[in-house]
């Protein structure tokens, strides 16, 4: 998956990267070019792949369905995202693309992954490089994590499942609803309200949510919202009543 | 080392790889553009490695003081050269290049190593691809050997040095004096040259050869000589002699 590339021949020398190791599927999140004849020719032979990208016009209609995200990142962020190299990454990664889809997303050349790109993703990883140079083309880089997962799967045994980790849109709804709600109740009013979303989605991108799991989250938004709309209502009908004497 | 490499973004874009994965002796066999705008604009900063990079006439002149020659091939061919993976072979490289010059050898683009570069590698290396389309990109080729080695790197412990290889230009030279020699001894006259020279190669890229074996074998191969100078002479002799009578 990238998003937002600015050059289409590093979309077209993707493609060719992806299926010399056996890879098919690409998603392109607002490209600036493409099609282009420029991505065809850096195909190579691997035009399949791009006729068939499915072009989308934002990262969560991209991760649509998709139960496990990994963020690339040439920075080493003091996040609490987890971090790993692609070589521990890939098992991780064909344990879940075992029974649901699994996405590695690429940012744009020139910045990486925006924020929130990054608090979109389970899993953040760094392909280890010269701490003076740490420049990999966009396409080299897809190279390597393709690499590393063809590698990978060559030698993978799916152990037992212990997790049925929710939809990437399940996930999204329950953040909204998290947001929405924290303003109702006036949270936000002595925070950021931005950062604060992104150090909780850090914190439920480690815990991994279950689909029950997110119907409970949710059960206790829409109870906490009732519960303050009652105290608000018997607030003002207090009101009332002093105004009332 | 880039043999013959037609696209002089290809060599950029290589030496962007090798930079950010902390390589940086670049050699250069008979490119066909070089220097060039367009390998210094894929070359994105890595412009030290460019102009630092050797341009060779031949491949034995850009191997001269290397002990270990690794050839890329895309094909699983039946020779018996030994072929590893990437990740198999690196140890063995880095174990070589922890005293002496070893040396990564990309032929051109195109159709990869000639049988001349092949017999030059005391191991070949294949990238695992999919067997359908198994096109990696030469800068992309370069990109994951050049990340294996520098995670290979990473964990590695030079065990005592064994062998102390013979250079490249020993063995050439013990090659040479040998091809000579099978001629002037007739052996060639009920067999190919070429393809017995191919054959010879192959086992002593297995054999790899020690300084002193080289010596020793020439000098088998100039008492080879000798002895044959000598029967040539008395059958002269035994010629004139039989005309005599």
């Amino acid at each position: 998956m990238l998003s937002h590339t600015t050059h289409p021949g590093n979309i077209g020398a993707a493609a060719r990267a992806m299926k010399a190791m056996g890879l098919q599927h690409l998603y392109l999140v607002n490209p600036r070019h493409f099609p282009d004849a420029q991505a065809s020719a850096m195909a190579a032979g691997a035009d399949d792949v791009l006729q068939n990208a499915v072009v989308c016009a934002s990262i969560d209609e991209a991760l649509q369905g998709v139960v496990y995200t990994v963020g690339m990142t040439a920075r080493l962020r003091d996040i609490s995202i987890e971090m790993k190299t692609p070589r521990e990454a890939m098992p991780l990664v064909l344990q879940q693309a075992a029974t649901q889809p699994v996405a590695l997303l690429f940012g744009t050349e020139m910045s990486g992954l925006t924020n929130e790109e990054t608090g979109r993703s389970q899993l953040l990883v760094n392909i280890p490089a010269n701490p003076d140079f740490s420049s990999l083309n966009l396409a080299a880089a897809v190279q390597v994590m393709a690499y590393e997962l063809s590698v990978a799967a060559q030698s993978f045994v799916p152990s037992a499942q212990s997790l049925q980790p929710a939809t990437h849109e399940q996930v999204e709804g329950y953040f909204a609803h998290l947001e929405k709600t924290l303003y109702e109740i006036g949270f936000f009013t002595t925070q950021n309200p931005a950062r604060m979303m992104q150090r909780l989605r850090r914190l439920y991108a480690r815990a991994r949510l279950e689909p029950d799991e997110v119907n409970i989250l949710r059960g206790i938004l829409s109870v906490t919202t009732e519960y303050n709309g009652r105290l608000k209502t018997r607030f003002d009908e207090d009101q009332k009543h002093v105004q009332k004497h």
